[in-house]
């Protein structure tokens, strides 16, 4: 069955058919597709379309349909285009011509932009939940593992020392982006289409604020033309989803490194490692390649959708029948790395004497420079001058540490006996006490702010029903 | 010069020097570098680092170099590896050895990031001028263009009629969403890196608070590892860019359609249109062309961003520096293109009567169906019966209006002789009245929210003084 | 079952199996994974590893899996990680430890990559016999379309007269690109990785010459390390497929402009068009607007694959895994859209008046400047000259053909009375005889050629049996 | 200047001329504009449009306009919208009339898509010297390296023992992939776009196969409606482009792996490597982060021009003038990127002690499970017997070479005193002697074919004379 065959004096080719049919895909919009037509149902009545006694029946229908589809009893039918042509094809079996009533001044085009929004919105908060979970993952680790300290790095190179926790929780931030990112898109997305017909509005008097409210919508769409055609929502999710991605591959990448032999630093539990077909000794992070190599994935998604976007003419046109599935193929792939990376982290193994032998004395160079400047050197001066110290170190194969005070001193006259209190790693940074450094008494401020952000989801779970 | 050159023993080969400096595009960056720099040496003497005088003349040195560098008198020299070198440098032979105190306890990594994002904070309320500009060119139209109806499409087929000023308008909401997603820019944007030194965090006593403040952000940032790391900004920033492309491209397809012969809606004003090296005769909308075709410069900008960004191993990798050329392409791009389009809107001719010719009775079958609705024949039926009447229109090579009251009857009984009224095209649009739709009440209700919307910036200009 | 249990000793974490398993895509390979297990067994015996009897065995036993795969009966086991552990799961359940023997000396990492560029070796035919039936429909078109003249565009202005044959063999040759870059693909794809093992090459003395020859392969793989983890193919494959997918939107964006109410040049068939759940005058070239959509997704596709490969550490990484999807997801939409476009293009009705009407003496500005330059006019001059006779013609609201020799003769006195001849649409098509020009002499011509290069498979279809 | 006033009333708006003009990016075609205007004249000469005298002359003024150009003293003028006006109206100055006599039956259309063509085709060659000195230092290194074994890592674990050079070489193939990549877009773009005028073919007679062959082109294109539509030689070369950078990027990941202390088996020298202005002992892999960087960039490049071409619908279309920027972006990268590079491989030092160090015996587990397959123990088991001599062995943690036999033979009968042998590293990568395996005899013969290659151009350096 098609809603539009009117007109048309032969069907469909079978494979222009396939090609057009999105039942495949758009059947996870069943329930948004219910709940937006018994409110449509609503606004019928309201507006003097159909009676009480008809919404109700129709009411009970939809609640019929809705039932049959969570339960995976309906019926399907080869001839059903979509999920629309699919809901309102059941209803006229139990119904009768009553439900010919239901599409009454909407369009397939307001229609579907609703029940995807719908389904957005009613998602969002599991995704906020996977998110803050992985946040929470990361915060057990910061407070298990306080009291150890790992090499910093940048460029990949050592840097300077920081405490374990304090860089846990670089992992966090970048999260708590992603759930602002995610509470705007909900205001984005809570603007309903509904009302606006094909593109030019119904010609029914649908009280459009009563509609939104009545589906937990904040407003009614402004112009009819432009909401059809509006697909903004869904790049900005998966613009949302592309960001958080990068931001597991950059956690899976610092896994996957510290699992290393060469780091040492961490190793994964067996529940969350996989073997070789080959190799019997290996022990292989494949989560968390998968998390990182999925990150492409998501950029990927969000690209081809922008292109599509890219210059079409009319309000409405087919091509945004193509924003459904990479929504969805972004959705399902957060939905299945989230909970498996922060299973890992808070099962995974430190050997924190292995990250404390990463802290030579070199690590401290900026700290020597430091000193040199509390004793009055210009910072760029010191700088310099302890370059020159790092490399008569190397030259000599010793450590900074290990470098005599007369060495020092003939490098620079600044340098006295308490030079070497400077290599201490624990020392580095606890003068590093600044809002958001690494010094304990910082983190555990930080820690605090993580732990209140824990607790404040920014996406109400309740959209739905309000 | 470069800042580092203490332990290298020997120079940066020369091609390794062009491929990693970046003074050639982070220069766009010397008035924020020398803003930034001011509040540093002040945040340097609250925390006891360099004294009030010494923070005076490097106040006066900074000054000297903004001015400079605004005048266009400032002389880079070939070893000037970034903008912060050529400025480090040339407050060193402004100040002398004192200059060697600014770099105390920062790092080029939260230097960098801090610039880049008061850079953003200083242009995005431009960028919001020129949106605005924009929209204030739509409602221009809408208003000047009062009283016109044009056939509104959906898959580029004409579907029903619409006010012109309503299809305006329709490209003026997204430039609204464009605006509010930079509003929520702003806000990620505003938040303080520096006082991170290179990721551990500075070991001086800053009130990174009161630096926040000073320099016009709400707060510093919480991880001084994730800090340095932290691109978000610029990656939300392109997909910002990028969509309001694709707003643009949309806008631009709608004008280059209609500025078609077989359209005839609109004519390009000359100021705005180009001609042909060889076809005389040609009158070439190459700007919104171009318009269109950057839409996909700007996708590409930002999915190759969102590739650099992805699986970096550290907090500061030196692929970071890739995040300035597409920053500053997305920024010029949108600020050459929006100010043309404005101008061509407003300059632009429209043929009124030609969208009149294409008010077909055929685009009011929705209207005939809803006057069946309206004669109790419920939609879905009512809707496979006007469907046999375009039929049998089209066979009969006459349109809808000159069929016969027994050829409608013939078809179904509840026609009667008011089924005429149906085609004027005024009362199909006047039917539209509820909120978003077309009628004349719903879009003089439309624009004055529009107008609302055009006074109250969501950017505040004064960012940078706060 | 795992093919790498053996140190683990907890299994693993059930969602970090769902991300992990592969199955759900990979299944797709069984052929494949069959038909190189065979080739691998054949190479063993060889080897001396297994006597011939045991390599009979094994043969059979993978014919039987393959079989089953095939019906449709093979009975997938929750535990199967993979294609490849799931042939080998059900081998052993047939021949019992013999089965054990055939994964000696390879690898999961050699093994897939053989399997997958098996299967696009296999499949890549029938991709060239879709594009093939597109053209064949192209051809069609304008052999049966001969005679009949449209206006050709630039910058969706009418610029010149062009046969509507021409027009449509410009759709033809992007397709034979396509097919020159997917037979340049085979030589790439037909590289054998088998006898890499995971990385170091197998320690097996296989004639890997000879395997590559038994599976159709051109030679073996010259760097083992480099074999596991090259996919140039599967990004090569995704580049070609997103460029036929341009190729095809190009077509598509044609046909849904020309098939508008304001062209008129085409109607879409019944069976390839689709109407309005609202507005039942509504026939909608769905089915190319879907071609044009999933250009956009293609491209995603591509820039997803290239994000997942970059800066990939290892030689085998997990996030290689990302690769199948893209491809079978390209492969698939190819296979859905090409015979959709040639049905709908050999069964489309053209409008020659339409066109015909379209061809206003505006068009033949060129030859008028070219009739100017035969008189002896340098050419820019006569540019310029015929721009004042546009403008002048518009201002009198006359078309060029309307002038009187006299306003001609006004502006330039080169012109004589034979400058009406001009305004013959079929004389400036004729004069186009150039080689790829557009006078029917020389589109018979290109005709001739575009018929040679159908009969020409580029990519031969027994890749497999070779 | 523009070479289409005549029509127009008004000139062009300041911004929009901003918008529309090429001419800060097209002056790179000077020379190929030039050079296809010769060519051009000589045609025109031929098919009776221009005498010899008057070919001469122009011929003669262009040489001086290229001259000019090439010296840098040519004299932009502010109205040059693009290079071809630019060199059209110089050529006016210095000709006088007889200038505009060059456009005749040509178009800016078939002129700058020959001109890019002939610019890619110039300059391709250049591009194949710098990837083939690439991979010259490659093949350097293999050489020196010789004799130094390292783990060879699959998911970043240590895997299997190869030798350096082979591990050299696997970054050699891919560079010569790339090659035959841009060998077949050669071919692809070697199709000569002139003479086919606007888009419906020159009225002139012109030879284009002896225009092609005067221009180094294979043939004159097909179809001139796509001829002047045809930018897949752009995408080709930008998809080329994106996948040289991947494999640089994977590259540059495992150099800057080896740079890490925690792996140590690479050290940059000075020349290559830079500094910190904040941590003095900071020696950071920079370049090579960059090359990891604008693998990112190129494939945003690529992406951006495939969004750019989706859906166009004419032949030519102002939107195809985004095509230059990313075609030479993308040249400018790699032809920074590459050089660097392999001046970084050929002057870094290894650390073959650290790289021994690192095969521990577990690398050879797989060798064990050979070892028990050569006594006859089916692969499947004897890997799960090895994964339980791992497990003993990390238990008691002890290496698999400090088991007593005892324990060896308690997990499996099969072990005897043999098996001590297996932990050789030498014995086992000589084992791997398959084509393509890591064996010195191996990697000897695939040395010679690398060598081969080098000596081989895929691309003749002398395109633009032939």
């Amino acid at each position: 069955m098609t809603l539009w065959g009117g007109r048309f004096q032969s069907s469909l080719d079978p494979q222009a058919w396939a090609l057009n049919a999105s039942l495949s895909f758009d059947r996870r919009l069943g329930q948004q597709d219910v709940r937006a037509s018994q409110a449509w149902a609503n606004a019928l009545q309201a507006a003097g379309v159909i009676d009480a006694q008809e919404n109700e029946r129709i009411h009970a229908g939809l609640q019929q349909v809705g039932h049959e589809l969570q339960q995976g009893t309906f019926a399907f039918q080869p001839g059903d285009e979509d999920i629309h042509t699919a809901v309102e094809r059941r209803l006229g079996e139990i119904l009768g011509p009553l439900a010919g009533k239901l599409h009454t001044g909407r369009s397939r085009n307001d229609q579907v932009a609703t029940d995807l929004r719908l389904w957005l919105l009613d998602h969002l908060p599991e995704l906020e939940s996977a998110l803050i979970d992985l946040q929470s993952a990361l915060v057990m680790r910061a407070e298990a593992d306080h009291g150890t300290l790992l090499p910093g790095y940048t460029h990949l190179q050592r840097a300077q020392p920081v405490l374990l926790s304090h860089w846990w929780l670089s992992f966090f931030w970048p999260l708590q982006r992603d759930r602002e990112r995610l509470a705007n898109l909900v205001k984005l997305t809570a603007v309903l289409p509904l009302g606006s017909g094909a593109l030019a509005g119904t010609p029914y008097p649908i009280d459009r604020f009563a509609l939104a409210k009545n589906l937990g919508f904040d407003r009614p769409s402004p112009n009819s033309i432009d909401a059809v055609a509006d697909r903004d929502f869904v790049a900005e999710f998966l613009f949302c989803a592309a960001l958080t991605g990068i931001h597991l591959s950059k956690l899976a990448e610092a896994v996957i490194l510290f699992s290393t032999t060469e780091f040492g630093y961490i190793e994964l539990p067996d529940q969350y490692a996989t073997g070789s077909s080959l190799m019997p000794q290996k022990k292989n992070p494949d989560v968390f390649e998968l998390a990182r190599g999925k990150a492409g994935s998501l950029i990927g998604l969000l690209s081809g959708l922008l292109a599509t976007l890219k210059g079409l003419p009319s309000s409405y046109d087919k091509d945004l029948q193509e924003d459904k599935l990479p929504l969805f193929q972004a959705f399902d792939t957060l939905g299945v790395v989230l909970p498996v990376l922060a299973g890992a982290l808070r099962t995974l193994r430190i050997y924190p004497e292995r990250m404390q032998a990463g802290l030579e004395a070199g690590l401290m160079a900026t700290d020597l420079a430091d000193y040199l400047v509390a004793k009055g050197v210009p910072f760029r001066e010191a700088h310099t001058v302890v370059g020159k110290v790092v490399v008569w170190a190397a030259q000599q194969a010793r450590s900074l540490a290990e470098l005599e005070l007369a060495e020092y001193q003939a490098l620079h006259p600044s340098f006295t006996a308490d030079v070497y209190r400077v290599f201490d790693p624990w020392a580095s940074v606890a003068r590093r006490e600044v809002t958001g450094g690494t010094a304990p008494a910082a983190v555990a401020t930080q820690l605090e702010l993580a732990k209140t952000a824990l607790q404040n989801r920014l996406i109400s779970t309740g959209e739905q029903e309000s």
